[in-house]
């Protein structure tokens, strides 16, 4: 299929490649899903990792929630995006960018459509945690042919609990019986089977987050050892933009 | 604000307007909000309903869950927006509609900015369920004084359950302690105030989804019954842009 595609010619011209994971992940409450479990994230810092990467001549699988940012859209995904445009000057009915947009996004526009035609850029959706973890785990499989050139940057925000299909009700829950009790499992690790297995060679990065500034060294180091791999960044919720810690291999 | 300033412009000139409610509201579980319990609506009925109200000559108020469809950029978002265009010919670093998405995209861009600018479309944004409950309790103040020329039609999909302030954990939930275990209240219903107090003139207009369709048609009657007001709508999950059950006070 295209990620495959994408890869193997990326691997053909000794390409670095790396695959970037962003946004949240769902998990459904009701097997004919009206409801869900999702959490904050909107792909800021994976759609930004996005464009640093390619400006690094990376090549880019870009595995992102669906409708959550990308890169060169991210500026302007929280618009209606008909605001961006005015009419344009020849009044036959198409567009030009609106001029306070028009540096920003005409730059964003060019870079974008660059990519793509040069297949260093390549968008993949997902929804729920299976869609996730499958789509993980298939370009992981096609990723160790590139060997040490590939990068794992792990910066999807992936739901930790879930209800196993088993025990999710079929149909809609009603309110009318009452409050509401749910029990969630344990989503398995997912880490463990990737940095040992599936992709042994490629260099690994990792995110925590926490909300409890006392607990984040200490689960950062943790998630090294649990998994091998090479860093993990460990952030606070409210001050994510600004400040984190990096825990390397070589700082334990 | 902005709300009261379009309804007031509205009402001077005796113009009918409705107030759309669309897409789905949030309950947080955590009161440093990482994780939230949503639903998959994405705001199609809405935001379609929306453009046959601007098209009918309602003034219209757009209730709508932040990113989710809205009236003319509907047949578009699912899209990443920089898809639809092409550099256009004076190679300005401007751009162009792709010509696969002229005529449609260039009929909405028209009436889009065509209804903002005639002050018939005034777009509002929520994400969590108290966002909605209050922007809904103010600009349904606003719409009473419009009288008979207001209109309700509540699309949205409202949450039916949430975790009080108090029962909330303050921080992230650890998936180290095991299981989550989770306990929710039952939403108070707004529609009763809605109609008897708040905007007792007011046509409203409901919606009822459910996934089994043996419930369907009772819940729409006895919604009709609780809350006294003009129409109720009753769609089946899997078949809801087919088809849909009208049910009115005369029908009872």
């Amino acid at each position: 299929d295209k990620i495959f595609t994408f890869i193997r010619h990326n691997q053909m011209i000794n390409q670095k490649i790396v695959l970037i994971t962003s946004g949240g992940t769902t998990v459904p409450l009701e097997s004919r899903t009206v409801r869900y479990i999702d959490n904050f994230s909107i792909g800021t810092r994976g759609s930004t990792s996005a464009e640093y990467f390619l400006g690094l001549g990376y090549a880019v699988v870009f595995l992102h929630r669906r409708g959550s940012l990308q890169p060169y859209n991210r500026n302007f995904q929280h618009k209606n995006f008909l605001e961006l445009f005015t009419t344009n000057d020849a009044d036959d009915g198409d567009v030009k960018i609106k001029s306070e947009f028009k540096g920003l996004l005409g730059m964003c526009f060019a870079k974008y459509h660059l990519h793509v035609e040069n297949k260093t850029l390549l968008n993949v959706e997902f929804t729920t945690l299976s869609d996730y973890l499958y789509l993980l785990k298939v370009t992981s499989e096609f990723l160790n042919e590139c060997m040490e050139s590939a990068m794992l940057y792990l910066a999807a925000a992936v739901s930790d609990f879930y209800i196993p299909f088993v025990d999710m009700p079929q149909h809609k829950i009603q309110s009318s019986s009452g409050p509401l009790h749910l029990s969630l499992q344990i989503v398995p690790k997912f880490l463990k089977p990737l940095t040992s297995k599936i992709l042994p060679r490629a260099f690994v990065v990792s995110f925590k987050l926490e909300t409890d500034p006392s607990l984040l060294l200490q689960k950062c180091h943790k998630a090294l050892d649990t998994y091998n791999h090479q860093v993990v960044i460990g952030n606070i919720l409210e001050n994510r933009k600004r400040e984190v810690v990096v825990v390397t291999k070589d700082s334990e």
